[in-house]
Order: C-alpha cells, then sequence, then structure tokens
C-alpha cells in the first residue's frame, strides 16, 4: 500500500470548508484516480469546530502546521497578503508542497514566492488563484505549452460581470445592482476590490505572466473599474451590436502590428464593448469566461464558475491531484522527480523575459465615445475632422434625437488607435464650443 | 545539457505537416517552456519529400522507425485502425512513448492499447484524439480530477455542427450544406463518419471513459445522425426557444434519478433540442466545445477548433511536452516515474468498474415530437391522452396552420421520459386513424 497523502488546510472559511466537503464527498473519486489515500490530518482554524472529524487535528497555531511533520500539502485559504505570505514562506522551508487560492499574495508577492519554492525544491500550485473552478492555469501551462499565445481576453470578476449582466438584461442602474449583489453575497460591503478592477488585475497579472513567460508585474496592469458605466451605453452598446463587458486583456504587440505602435505587452482591466454574438459577450451572471488566441491553435475559450466554495474547491483539489503524482508512491519529493515539474509561471525561471509593458498611452483599442453637443449643424463635421486629422478612422456613429434642451448625443465607433492619440484627439474634442460635457470613452475590441 | 527529446512523425498529411510547421514556428517557445531541446529526427513518409529538412531522416519503414534507437517519442498521424495498430504496438513494445490523435483506433482498441502500455511502462498519450485542439483530455483527466462526472454534452463533429449552423442561419436544406462542406474539405466524399455520428460516437466512447471510469465501450454508443433533420424541425425549434445541436452525451444515472429508470451510464449520440440562450447553442461553424457537469465544480464549457492542422498539431505537441518532463532530464522514462502518470482513462486501470451501459430503450430524455394529423378537432385531444396515460408530461404544444391540404403539424416538447415508454406512445399515436405520417422525434435537452 502506498503512503497516504496528507493535506493541512489552513482556514476553515467558506474555501477551506468547501475543501472539506470535497474530500467527504468524493473519497472514492480521489482514491479511483489517483491510487492513494488523500486524508486530512490537520485543520488551523481560529476556534475550535464541532463538525470536523475528531481524528483531525485542529490547531490555531498556524505557523507550527506549516511546519507539522504530520503534513505533506499546506492548503493556504486564510487570504491576505501578510500572514498568508508568512506562512507560506514557512511551509516551502520546512520541505512542503503549498496550494493556495491567494490571487491577490501572489500577483503581488509572487515572483518571491516561487524562487523560495524553486530554491527549495517545492511547488507552490495555485489553479484557485484565477477564474475559480476554470482550469486556466493548467490550460495555459500545460495544454497550450506548444503555442504561442498572442492575447487573451478574461471575464474573471464575477461580481463585475454579475453588475453588467444585470445592468444590461433588465435595464436597472450599476448602484442597484451593486446593492443587491451585496445582499446575495457576490460583492463585499467594501466593493472596491471588485468594482474597481483590482481583483481583476490580480488575476491578469498572473494570467499574463503564464501567457508570455515575464514576472509577475502587478503595479503595472491599467485598471479601470466599471463605477461609471451607465444605462445609456449598455444600451447604445447594444444598438450598435455590442455589448459591455469588464474585461481583462494581456496583449502581445510586436513592432509589425501597424499604427506606428510599440512592441511589448499590454495588461489592461477595463469595461469593453464586444461584438454581441461573440461567446464572451453571453457569458452571464457570476460566471468567468478567459478567451485565449494562441498560435496554431487560435482562439479557445474556458468558461465556468470563477468563485464558490464548490468551484474553489474543485481547484484546490485538483493542485492536490497533481501533487500527489510529483509525491511519488512511497516518498517525499525527490529533487529528480522535481526537476520535471511544470514552471511556476509556464517557463522556466531563467527563461522569464524582461519584455517591456506598455504604459496606457502606448496600447492601442478601438474607442465608443460618446460626445454631448448643442444642436450645432457644423458640430459633427468638427468631430469627425479632428477624428480624420490625428488619423483615427471611424467605424459607425449613431446620432440619436435630442435627451436634454438642445443637446444632441453623438456615438462614435473607432478602429484601433494608439491611446495617446486618442487622448489628443479627445482633448481638442472637448475644447468645441458646441460639445457641452467631458466625452465619454469606452474601449471596444471585435475579439478577432 | 539536458538531453535532446528526439521525435519520430510517422505520416506527412496534414497534421503530420502542422506538428512539423509548429516545432519550426515555435522552436524558441517550446524550449523556454520545458528546457529542452525538441528535435525531430526520423519522418515516416510513403514518398520522398524535398520540403524536409536534410538532418531528418526519412523512411517508408514505418515499423522500422517506431523501434529507432534515435526516437524517444512516436507520434502516430496516418490513421486507420490497422497498421496504425501495429506500429503502436511496436513501438511500445520498444520502450517508446506514443503520441495519437487517433479517435477511431483507441476507441476500437484502445483497451488493448492501453493495457500493453501499462505493461511495458510507456504511455499513450491522445488529447488530439477528441475535439482537436480543445485540452479536453487534460481537463477531464487532470482539472476536473476531484470531481465527480454527472453528465457530459459535446459539438464533438465540426462537419455536424458546421451542417447545423448553416442549415438554420441560411435556412438551406441539408443536402445543399453536405455539398458545400465537402466543398470546403470539412466533410469527406464519404461522409457516412461525419453525418452519421460515427466519429463523434469514437471520441464520445473516449470522453465517457475518462468521465465515469469504465472501460472503452464504442460498440454500446447509441448513434444517430443528422441526415434526417429538416429545415421544417430547425425552425419549429427556433419558435420555441430551441435549437438542434449534433451532440454526443455520456450521462451518469442512479437509481435514484427518477423515473422508475436503471441505474447506469448512457452513451448517445444524436440530434438534441437545446436551449437557444445555452453557450452550447451558441458555439456555430465547425467549432466544437464540451460541457461539462461534475460536481463539486459545476458546469464548465471548453471550446475551440475541433479539427485543421495548427489545432491538432497544438494538442500533439501539448502532449509531448507532457511526456518531456516525464522523461526527465537525462534519461528515458524509468519505472519509478512512470509510476506517478496520470492513468490512460484517468482511472487507475485497476480502477476501472464495470458500471452497466445502458440499451437506448432505457435512456432517459425529453423529445420534440411532430406529428401530421388530418385536421380533426379531436386528434390534439387523442394525442395528449395517449402521452399522459403513458406517464409523459407535455411541456409545450405549438400547432400550427395546415400546410398541406388538411393536415396540421402538431409541435409537442416533452419533459423527460424513459425511451421505451415513448416507443409505445408513439406507436399508439401512428395507430391513430387522423395521424397522416411517422411522427418525428428529436431528442431534447434543458442542459440543466
Amino acid at each position: 500500500m502506498s503512503k497516504s497523502i496528507k493535506l493541512a488546510i489552513l482556514g476553515l472559511g467558506t474555501v477551506g470548508t468547501g475543501v472539506v466537503n470535497l474530500i467527504n464527498d468524493n473519497l472514492a473519486e480521489l482514491k479511483r484516480r489517483s491510487g492513494r489515500d488523500i486524508i486530512i490530518t490537520e485543520v488551523g482554524t481560529r476556534r475550535q469546530r464541532d463538525d470536523i472529524d475528531p481524528s483531525i487535528v485542529q490547531n490555531d497555531d498556524l505557523m507550527a502546521i506549516a511546519a507539522s511533520d504530520n503534513v505533506d500539502i499546506v492548503i493556504e485559504v486564510i487570504g491576505g497578503t501578510t500572514l498568508a505570505k508568512d506562512i507560506i514562506m514557512h511551509a516551502i522551508k520546512n520541505g512542503k508542497h503549498v496550494v493556495t487560492a491567494n490571487k491577490a499574495l501572489l500577483a503581488e508577492h509572487g515572483n518571491e514566492i516561487f524562487a523560495l519554492a524553486e530554491a527549495n525544491h517545492m511547488h507552490v500550485a495555485y489553479e484557485a488563484a484565477v477564474a475559480g473552478g476554470i482550469p486556466i492555469i493548467k490550460v495555459m501551462r500545460e495544454a497550450l505549452a506548444a503555442n504561442k499565445i498572442d492575447w487573451l481576453a478574461g471575464i474573471i470578476n464575477g461580481t463585475g460581470n454579475f453588475i453588467m449582466t444585470e445592468m444590461r438584461d433588465k435595464g436597472r442602474p450599476f448602484k442597484d445592482v451593486l446593492a443587491e449583489a451585496q445582499e446575495l453575497g457576490y460583492a463585499e460591503a467594501d466593493p472596491t476590490f471588485d468594482v474597481e478592477g483590482i481583483d481583476a488585475a490580480h488575476k491578469l497579472a498572473l494570467l499574463a505572466s503564464i501567457a508570455f513567460g515575464i514576472p509577475l508585474q502587478f503595479d503595472k496592469v491599467y485598471c479601470e473599474g466599471i463605477t461609471g458605466i451607465t444605462l445609456q451605453d449598455v444600451n447604445y452598446a447594444e444598438e450598435l451590436g455590442y455589448r459591455i463587458k469588464h474585461l481583462g486583456f494581456a496583449v502581445r504587440r510586436s513592432s509589425e502590428d501597424g499604427l506606428q505602435g510599440s512592441a511589448g505587452i499590454e495588461l489592461r482591466v477595463h469595461p469593453t464593448l464586444i461584438p454581441q454574438d461573440a461567446l464572451l459577450a453571453n457569458v452571464n451572471g457570476v460566471k468567468n469566461a478567459v478567451l485565449v488566441n494562441s498560435h496554431p491553435l487560435g482562439q479557445t475559450l474556458y468558461c465556468g464558475d470563477g468563485a464558490g466554495a464548490g468551484a474553489t474547491a474543485s481547484a484546490v483539489m485538483a493542485d492536490v491531484m497533481d501533487l500527489v503524482r510529483v509525491l511519488g508512491p512511497n516518498d517525499r519529493s525527490s529533487h529528480s522527480e522535481h526537476s520535471n515539474h511544470v514552471p511556476h509561471l509556464a517557463f522556466m525561471p531563467e527563461e522569464l523575459s524582461d519584455t517591456l509593458v506598455l504604459r496606457a498611452e502606448q496600447m492601442i483599442t478601438g474607442y465608443y465615445l460618446r460626445v454631448h453637443a448643442y444642436d450645432n449643424p457644423g458640430v459633427l463635421a468638427d468631430i469627425t475632422r479632428i477624428l480624420s486629422d490625428a488619423g483615427i478612422n471611424i467605424d459607425a456613429i449613431l446620432q440619436k434625437p435630442a435627451h436634454k434642451l438642445g443637446q444632441v448625443p453623438v456615438i462614435i465607433l473607432t478602429l484601433p488607435v494608439i491611446e495617446s492619440q486618442m487622448n489628443l484627439a479627445i482633448e481638442k474634442i472637448e475644447k468645441l464650443t458646441a460639445v457641452a460635457d467631458k466625452v465619454v470613452r469606452i474601449r471596444l475590441d471585435e475579439l478577432a
């Protein structure tokens, strides 16, 4: 009989309890697949829990668990970036593999954590950190390993997607839907991380690293939330055949991409108009999805639950099942087995490249512009001339009847343009005397 | 420097050439990810090719290549189930790992091939055999390894999906679209494998095994093609909020599923009405997609190109990249490393179960029925009474004006029912004197 695999679960909140439940529910399946007994030996919890099998040691000293001889794999699901970091570093130094769902910690301190893991021949697995139960980390690190990834676009924050879906489907304003999301437990009391795009930016930093083989650079992600999206824009977008989704993009730009753009990588999170008939536009509610464009495979889409106890536990335990194979039938991991593991950031550590991450002004996207102009016959000509002078091509124009006395909203869709050029053009448009307000701009991508 | 990985590619048709091109295009990426040199040492081809790097040995003796000392991994892309089988068995016996895209071979002889591979501590990898570039094998064997899979539904034949998409989008009849698919190279001159569902049944047999941990049982797959689908039914389905797709289903039924059904597994390929707003219903053209419902993860969807040189080469080389890790930094695979590999059919060989595969009459699905009745005031009452007596619940009825003199098509959607009961009810309906023709029936699934 092979040695049992001993797990410690640090944190018994929603996710930790989900992992306990998964192991209880699917024990036979886990064993049929892995050929091993997988048992929880220790759990880290502040208060003693009555609902945990009495054979499992409960301990509030998480650092002690991370170094326990009775543990092969430490599952960190306490969250946060301070104690969680100390625990993971301690576990690695004590010869434990680590599984974590902590996107904020990895996005901000992953380079350091992975380096320590490499030095100690340990693995830190993090499937649950991005897009919950969707196996996007495994897919990008392993299944697409022979591809050159050109770009990816993802709905990677369920709260934001729920809000955008409800606004469109039911014509409800942002604030109303946010309040409901908070009632339903989809959004926190302080929703900043979700609605300002910070959570999505954490995940995007991870996805971009494994897509392109670059170090984690969360601080370079351009990040724009959904708090400024109005029903008016949602409806105009629909009328023009588009849908507004909050997306994270990681794009590799070569200097041959035209438009005199710079070579480098775009990391950006922002509301985006995408074609209504794209599958990604039809991923609704709290679902997540990631669209990856790679050569020679082309586009593939991965969709599912991005959060919740079951989905997250599924991802955590998929990592455990991978580690079970690394751990070998009789022993803990040896150096020689380790040398064959999938690299933490998909590429060999010494092969990570310092490809330039572009500044916002260097990024290239299409645009949706909403301009409010006084009903002046020459204003449309002025606006289109400014855009044309800036080398910006207009793809569609929609001029609606005035909705405020004497003001006519003009909606303009543009082809891709370098952001700095668009900034200049918008500055000029806003200086026109016939233009009443700030120009509303939302990025647009055909996903082609 | 680690030892190079030496590949032999047997067959230089579309897929084999795609693999050669991928390696040429993405060599740097492959090395950055694997830390190894991956080189083609030999290719098996009937006629000498000028477009192949002269350092690569060209040989028309495929059995010799399969045993060559200059090869670590044999990539079989010649297709067919006779020579391909001999070559793969020979390669395994000679200590080569094998990568194949051959769904027909594995569906029909996989149990034997995998057993030989296990006995020889070799791996036979087959990501490319199902759904082309979509990494559904890796996802189900590894990413969902902690889940209990309840059912899956897949668009796993691109030709069939192209035909169904064109029929709906453009209102073109089946024969027209098939002819175009043949011109475009999507369908073979003899389209039987695609349009009769045999190709999909091969893939379904593989998916079902890795979903449930059962041996390959291609001969037990219920298989129905799309040749009988008319525009009339496509349009009625749309009118009722559904779309007809050609799907493969693998469903685990417990005896608690109600309806006095039998416990066991349903393996079936057939046209199916699914809700229009399901993502799966919006996977169009030659794209493939697989929807997997598992516990605790819930539903996840995987979508992409199911065929073509690039997509297939991507999957073949993903398998190679996995094997590179198994092969270790300096040597060919050893027994101890092998013991940690992902089992061929996802579950440990000794854990495969002999769960009953249900006969067609035991399967449970909803139905779309089209009944042509003479305009007789009592006939609808007769039909609904027959269904009701058989315990079949009606979900919707659509009665259209007569389109032939005196004949009124009645469309009925039912809730799920055991097929044998539906067979009896239809027999009775067809005996009604007011019913003119055979009842047209198409299965229906809410994908819930």
